[in-house]
């Protein structure tokens, strides 16, 4: 499996890739041709040659795709079989919101524990996931190693939090504070979901229709 | 100024150019090069100079660029200046975390209105949104034309509620359903917040590292 260089506009459609295949498989689809894909996803048959090509060899000549085989692959890719830990940090709106709905467990994700400074949710637990008090965090991470800690805290606290749980061996930032966290360590991932970019992406596509 | 067959990388970029631009204007920054904007955004200085081509000239060859009218410029283009109209569908958690912290009018939109189906929420004000019963939208609609929906509404009722809009003449989609929502009219622009693909792209960098 060659993984070298792998551009991260290929990255970023794996996703959308497991996504479509998870469809076609609730779909019952059984084998679908690069060209098929393609017009689900709006995107040319020979791209989506191309991005799989990175990776091996997966479809066959004039057969096409195996649409299970291949979301089990691209998921291996990424890593939903890992099952890596996770915690969240910042249990408001957003955070209660994210607990609530959103399957990490689809994702590979086990969320352990959540954290907040507010007495007000302390002690509680959403979704089979306990809420602890931030002066716990350090004992916790001591004990529970974890590979992603989700950021749903104030921009103000943000980079000192970050900071903070990259010094205790945090290296995977899921970052919705919305500002560019930073780090000196090569190894260290932050993914941002930037709100406003998407809502301009938006206002263009209005602006120019 | 030049805007066909842009693509939607360099489309996606603009967002995330307007972002370091008002960042670097709120550091008092008053000119920068394109070598110093692409070192702050890990991109080469050659595609920013590509980018910004698509829609005219701005900086100046051996000056660089006035990061005040440049990020007007942008600005101006992804139309934060158009004063557009919106009203979020949904007031959960996650409707209640965007409409409390999420600064629309940074980005150019008022939101007019929110819309529930849940007594709870029905007749309450968000930060100074009132929320009415969906029973009151068509009519509202009628009276307050809106260029984009957010839809913060759970996944069962996603398509139905995104088609009726369509038949009142709403032409944007703010879609946080994390379900690919359709139209039969090209003009309609769906934008995705996947929270899944970015929680994806961080298991795949990790597993990666």
């Amino acid at each position: 499996m060659r993984k070298e260089n792998i551009s991260d506009a290929v990255i970023r459609r794996l996703p959308r890739y497991y996504r479509q295949l998870t469809d076609l498989c609730n779909r019952g689809v059984v084998r679908i041709s690069s060209h098929s894909l393609g017009q689900e996803m709006n995107i040319t048959a020979s791209q989506i040659r191309q991005d799989f090509s990175c990776f091996g060899e997966f479809g066959q000549q004039g057969y096409g795709y195996n649409v299970e085989e291949l979301r089990a692959e691209i998921g291996h890719i990424l890593g939903v079989d890992n099952n890596h830990h996770l915690i969240m940090i910042g249990v408001g709106n957003l955070g209660h919101a994210l607990l609530q709905n959103f399957p990490f467990s689809q994702s590979g994700f086990t969320v352990d524990a959540a954290f907040d400074v507010s007495p007000a949710v302390i002690g509680t637990v959403v979704n089979n996931v306990p809420v602890y008090a931030m002066s716990e965090l350090d004992h916790f991470l001591q004990d529970h190693p974890v590979d992603v800690v989700v950021l749903t805290i104030p921009q103000s606290v943000a980079q000192d939090t970050a900071s903070h749980l990259i010094n205790l061996g945090v290296k995977g930032f899921w970052n919705f504070t919305n500002i560019e966290l930073s780090s000196q360590l090569p190894d260290v991932q932050f993914e941002n979901i930037h709100f406003a970019d998407s809502l301009l992406t938006l206002s263009y596509r209005i602006a120019n229709r």
